[in-house]
Formats: C-alpha cells, sequence, structure tokens
C-alpha cells in the first residue's frame, strides 16, 4: 500500500488506558493529519493493530513486553515509535537485527520526548565548546525518588562529550574547601544540583559560564501534555523513515 | 557637643586604602548628609579620628587590629561600623563589655552590607513559616575557594531557626536513590547548593515550595559598590543608636 | 455558642459547585481542624449554613450575589471570608457598616489566597523604600484577555505608595527614544510588562535595582490548589477576629 | 607570504585607545597563537598596520572613518573584522564591492561579539519553528537612551523570519483589553519588552511556549571583557577565509 502526502498517517497505540498512552490517544485524535485505528492494552490482541492497518504504532507499555511489541510489530510491517523506558545496549542492538541491514522500517526510541527538552540538549552539545564552565540544576516536585533525574544526567555525558571533541580540559574550580555536598554530583565531571521542592513540577538549566558573560538555557514542563508535540513528530518523521533512530533529537531539523 | 539633624555626619575610615575603605571614602564623599573627616590606614595614627572630631568611624580593615581599633574608639567616644571579618562569641561579647550596661555609645558590626542580601534574609527569615519545603542556590565566580557562601549558610541557618518557631518539622524529601552531592549540602536540615562558573559575580536564590506554587527570592551583586547603601545606612542609624548591633538586618525598618 | 481551641472550625462554602468552590470543599475536608458543614450553591437555600451552625462561610460566587450573600451571613451571625471580586470602595463601605462600630464578627474580603502572592506583596512593599528603581513582569498563559494582571496592577500602586511614604522622587529613566510600548505600561510610575504564552499558568516577578545589585521575587503559581493554604489561614484568622479585614497580607504574621 | 598554521597571527587594532580598542590589544597579547604587530588611533597613520605586516586589523572606531580605514586595508591585502557600527545595506554592499566577485581577502562585520548574545540568536532561529508563541525581555542599566536594544530587535526578526520559513502563522494572542505598552513593542509581530534598572548590565531573555511547557535562553553580559573571546574567533577565522561574513554567528561550528 503506497501512501501519499495527503493520506492521513495511520496510527495505533499499544498502552492505551495507561496514563501517557491515554493522552497520546488524544494528540493523535486531535491531529488533522493522523487517524487513531487501533488502541490495544492489556487483554487486548496486539494483532489489532495489524487488522486495523496501522502505518505507526506508539508504545508507552512496560520494559516488560516492549521488547515483544516491538518484535511483533516488525514481523508485520509496522513502523514504531517507542517512549517506554529500559533501553540498554542489548535491547537497542536486537532492535537494530530485528531491522536488518537495509532496514525497510523505521523505529523511534527516545527517553523524552518534550520538544524543550531535546532542544536545551541539542543547545547545550552546542554551546559545551565555547565556554570554559557548565553546570547543571534540575528541579523537580519533592515526590521523586532519584536525583540527579535521567534527562539531567544524559545532558551531563552529552556536554562532556562535546568538551572532550573540542579539545577542552577539566572544568577549572578553585574550590578547596566546601560542606559535603554542596558543589552537586559530579556526571562525567559536570556538576549537576537537583532541587526537590513541593509546586516544582519539571524543570532544567544549564548555565555556561565565560569571560564576563554566562548563557542560560532552562527548560520548564508544567504538564505532561507537553510531550505530545514530539510524539506527533515522531509519528510524522518515522512513517518515513527507515533504520533505527535514538533521540528525539535526531529527527530535528530534518 | 550636642548634633542636631543638620548638621553633617563626621566620619573617619580605617583601612581607607583598601580595596572596600576606598569605596567607602568615595561613597561618603558623595553623601550630602555626611563629610568625610579622617582617612588612616597602615602606618597612619588612629588618633587622628578623634582629633578630626569623628562621631562615627567605618572599619574595613583586618581581623588582627579591628578589636584595637574598637576598643581605642570606643574609649575614645567615637561610635563604630565594622564591615572587617572574623567576629565570633568571645570577640562579640568583649565589644559588648566595653560598652557596659548603660552604653552611651553605639557598635555595628554585619558580615554583609548589601541591602540586597539583608532583605533576602529577612524575607526569607518571614517566609519560613508558610511553605513546608524551601532549599537555596548560591552562585558565584569560580575563584571562590569555599562552599557554601558565608551568606548562605547563615540564611539557612535563620530559615532552620523560623520553621523550629513555627512548629514545623522535618522537610519532607522522597529522595531514596541519590548520587553523591545531588541534593546539595544539609546546613540545618536546609539543603544548600553550590554553582560556581566564570562569568558570575556573587549571586543567592532561596526557593519555596508548597501546593501548587512556588515563591523566590534572588539576589544579584555584580559590583562592590552594592555594599555601600548597607554602609551609610549604618552611619545614618548608629550615630543615633546606642548599644551593639549585630547584622544590617536590624536596622531596617526602624 | 462558647468554642474552645479543640472544636474544628464549622465551614459552609458558597459557590460550593464552581471550580475554586469545588477545591474549598475539598480543602476543608481535608483540614483536621476543620468541618465541611455546609456546601450552597445555585439553587439551594443560603439559610443551610445557619442550620448547619457555620462559624464561618466562605464566598466564591459571582459579584452579582455575593452583597446579598454576606448581608445574610452577618445578620445571623456567620462569620466571612470572601474571595469573590468586584470589591470597590462603595461595596466595602456597605459591609463596614453591616458590621457596624463595635463589630462581633469578622470579614475577610481578598482579591488573591495564593500566600506566595501575598508574600510578594508584602515584600515589594517593604524594598520598595531601599531602590531607586523596580519594574515588575507578569507572564500568563495567552488565554488571559486582560494585560496587566490585577495582581501586578495591585503591586505596582503598593509599591508607588511606599515610595512616596518614603520620600523618593520618581523612578530615573534616561530612555529618550522608545518603540511604542517597549518600556511597559505605567502604572502609578511603575513599569509593568506582560508576556503571554501558551505553556504559561500565572507567574509575576519584581525587580528591584540599586547601586551594583538587584533584588527579585518572584512567584510562580501552577495550579489553583495554591489558593487553598490562604482560603484556610483566613477561616482559622477570621474564626476569632472581628471587625472588616481587606487583603490577606494583614493577616500574616499574626 | 604563506602563513603555516604554526605561525602567530599578526594583528593590527585600529581605535586602539578607545574602551573597545584598549580590551581588544590587550586579549591579543594575551592570546597564544597571536601576535600584536600594531596599534592605531587618531592622529597616527594608519599606514602603521601595512608596515607591521599586519595580517588582520581588529575596527572598534566611529562610523565616520570606519569606511575610509576599509578600503584602505583592503586595497593593502589586509584583512578586516569589524565591530564599529552603523552598516547598513549600502555600506555593506560597498564593502562587497571592494572585495570583488572572486575575493582574495575576507571581512568580518558583526553588531555583537558576544559568544552568548550570538549563540542566543542561533538557538531562538532553531527553536522558533517549534513553538507556538514566543516574546524576548530585554534588561538594561538605568542609563541606556534607546529601547529596546539593537540585539533584542535583531533577534525578534531573526525569530519572524523563521516562524515565517516553517509556516507558522500570526502568534496567537487573547488580550483583548491591555492598559497602554503593558504588551511590550512589537517587532514583525514578535513582542519586546525593555525592562531598565541600575545595578543591571546588559541581559536579555528569550521565553518560547509550547503545550504544557516553556524554553527561555539567556544570556547574561556582566563586563566589556565578555567580547573579546567573539573578536578572537572572529581574527581566527578571518585569517584563512575569503569574502564578506555578517554576523558573528555564520562563523560558529565551522
Amino acid at each position: 500500500m503506497t501512501r501519499t502526502a495527503d493520506d492521513p498517517i495511520r496510527v495505533g497505540v499499544l498502552g492505551a488506558r495507561g496514563r501517557m498512552g491515554d493522552e497520546v490517544c488524544r494528540a493523535v485524535d486531535c491531529a488533522p493529519d493522523m487517524v487513531l485505528v487501533a488502541k490495544v492494552d492489556d487483554g487486548d490482541k496486539i494483532g489489532e493493530v495489524v487488522d486495523a492497518h496501522a502505518e505507526v504504532v506508539v508504545d508507552f507499555t512496560h520494559p516488560d513486553v516492549v521488547m515483544a511489541n516491538l518484535e511483533f510489530c516488525l514481523a508485520n510491517g509496522v513502523r514504531c515509535v517507542v517512549g517506554t523506558s529500559g533501553f540498554d545496549t542489548a535491547r537497542i542492538d536486537q532492535v537494530r537485527q530485528w531491522l536488518g541491514d537495509e532496514p525497510e522500517l523505521g523505529v523511534l526510541i527516545a527517553p523524552n520526548f518534550a520538544l524543550g527538552a531535546v532542544l536545551t540538549m541539542r543547545f547545550a552539545q552546542l554551546a559545551a565548546r565555547y565556554y570554559p564552565t557548565v553546570e547543571i540544576i534540575e528541579l523537580h516536585h519533592n515526590r521523586k525518588a532519584d536525583a540527579p533525574s535521567g534527562t539531567a544526567a544524559h545532558t551531563a555525558r552529552m556536554i562532556a562529550a562535546a568538551r572532550k571533541d573540542a579539545g577542552l580540559g577539566e572544568i577549572p574550580d578553585a574550590t578547596t574547601s566546601a560542606a559535603d555536598g554542596a558543589r552537586g554530583a559530579s556526571m562525567d565531571d559536570v556538576r549537576v544540583h537537583s532541587v526537590r521542592l513541593s509546586g516544582l513540577v519539571a524543570h532544567q538549566e544549564v548555565l555556561f559560564g565565560g569571560d564576563g558573560e554566562t548563557l542560560t538555557i532552562r527548560h520548564d514542563s508544567l504538564d505532561r501534555c507537553s510531550f505530545m508535540p514530539g510524539v506527533l513528530l515522531g509519528v510524522r518523521k518515522m512513517v518515513q523513515r527507515n533504520g533505527l533512530v535514538v533521540g528525539l533529537e535526531n529527527l530535528l531539523d530534518d
């Protein structure tokens, strides 16, 4: 079945009754260029997405079932946009193997679909080479169990890699006497500070400092719906792109 | 000699050729209600302040000499505004003893003369009772040797005391898994995060979080001259107030 | 009926099925020191609050009915906490007249119950005398119809009054060439800037500038529930306070 | 004379005794890969830069003399990095004509050399297509005569162009009732707000808003020295690049 640019994209949602899946269903319903053809959750048959001729599925399920979902979809010619967590190198290699050497289908696996979070990472990566010093502050509600956030840790690593590529050495720091914890956690030599307060949702600041100036990139995510534009962008891109893409940032600017 | 409200205040400066003292001299020179009558530094005789009939001296000297300066001034009827660091309980008690039970002179000892820093502490103290959660971020240039800053540590302690007075318990925090240092330093149970970047000067944020809202008080100090309004306020208040005052915040709103 | 400190406060809610009233009902239900005894809305009889022996009613209704509600409650010995808008000087005078010269009941009328908004105003008022320059930025979602927000206008007026009391003149501003609107709206000579963006909720910053330093007070309100602690505080205070109080800020620090 | 990568770049400075020129001289002196060979100002002969075999001149002079400087340098085989203001289309066309169709020399003309300002513009341009709403706040000391700043106006225009390229329409805004000036100045349909406070230096925020999230890019310039890394980058790039470049942002990431 060849698609034309005017055809709405046929989308199925796996994990459709979960918090995120439910938002995805509503977002797809509202998108003028998409049609929601299948909603699948625990107890439903995944085969519904094939029967409904879904072109792309969006998977917000669980680490325990996502691999089986992916294997089934790829075997049945359905493209995948995946927000489920837990993808390590082994899992990513497995998906790449399923896709084969000359992939005719596309899979996107992304840990964070908020455009602002993705743009923050991208900009931080671009700015890193120009500044001798950089630190990250991430701020979340005080019900969060882990610190720092996965996104902050990922951002720190991207910055560290960009500094290394640019030949920058260690970040200069004159601290000789510090109370335990005052200078934050060191992630690949980038300091990350985690603030926890009631009233906050999910926020991140990357602060760069140079001679006589600072540059700050801040992302405030106030609602789960902030992930939806990123999910819809993923669907639009992957309907016509083959192979594996890890990270939404790789689909920007195409 | 009785002063009238119209007489300019006669001010002497100790440490007049130091970085801060030099600024104080210029600030006093520019104040329409003051006249600079003595500038004393290493090698000069402190007696000059008496010969010049100074009513108030401002001391930005060194911990090694400040106590001798104070003893001399009080013995000679000169009031004192002190920005020199190093005042522990023993020194403060000594000054109080010199002043006597019915003090006829006034002394102000203050660790921070920036009005914004003082107001930040005051407001933080007032807000503390209304919010279940609070953290402090202080940001300085990366040549600073210690962390957290003295002002941040002092602010944390004031907040902790205000919470205790209001009957608030420990700050609720769901963190169960944290990278070392991510959650900052605990000063009297208040988390303090110290950011160090080139391009910064001296900045502090106090963040309060409650149900669905946050309140942030931020002070940015970009220039040493930010201390001068606080010094001049100290001079104006202490020319007519007797006894020992520790902390500029106790002179606001009089 | 004399109350003892251990008795839960008996609360009635007028406008109980509205957006705010519904939140109030839930907040009262959860407060260990209160009991919700009456929920009244369109079509119900207001007399229910008397039958249920409510000590305090919370009114989030409509400018068209709030005056009749107040008259009834005061005539029947019920104290009032009012969040309904539309109180001009004439209405406030009327309420004061109903209370009489030696009031035996209390009424609180407040335009904003978020503690952070109230503290922001209070702190802005306290800081105003110490800074030569001040401006306000308020930021709201882009569905808001009016600019600036009522809270920002109110804050500007409080700052202007505090400056006048302190003998400060006009705010110095060297602008000689400005694009139309660039310098914001002048409210009593204080500049107010209104930002409208999707993704925002309700935010306000008051920025003070002096020699070499700035002081910023920022309130972020992310959820309607942020008004509830202020409403409950109003109830707790007004159960034992007689007379008219306008503005929650007058109940802080008691 | 062919240069090798190991040769230090021979730099001349025009306007060497001005505020900015003086900073440039010191920055070049400190750069390990450059040597300062000529300092020229009013009363000196511009021919000195040729006698000293300067490869690149940096021009921070005055709109009245910069065109003569450029003509002389290009006629004598010297490359140019220009921070002097006042370049309109006619002047830019003139420079392009001097360079000719197959330029063998390079000229960089840039209105702002602070890396953070340049990166802010670049990131704003990249983010613009992803967000329905955007506004700019620029904040400067209250001795500034014009509003908005040239950089803010330039940023607004870049954002407007990027939105147009991406097919985005007008920015949605529900404001129906606004105090005069509250909603800022409209620059190509992008709202710009100009804050003026003592204590500030030069700051700019670009705020993007989308579904449930905001992205903020902020640049704080606290010292004139913040322009130097950009000037040195310009020198390093233009020593080996031919043709006209307008805007430092076009030299990043090469």
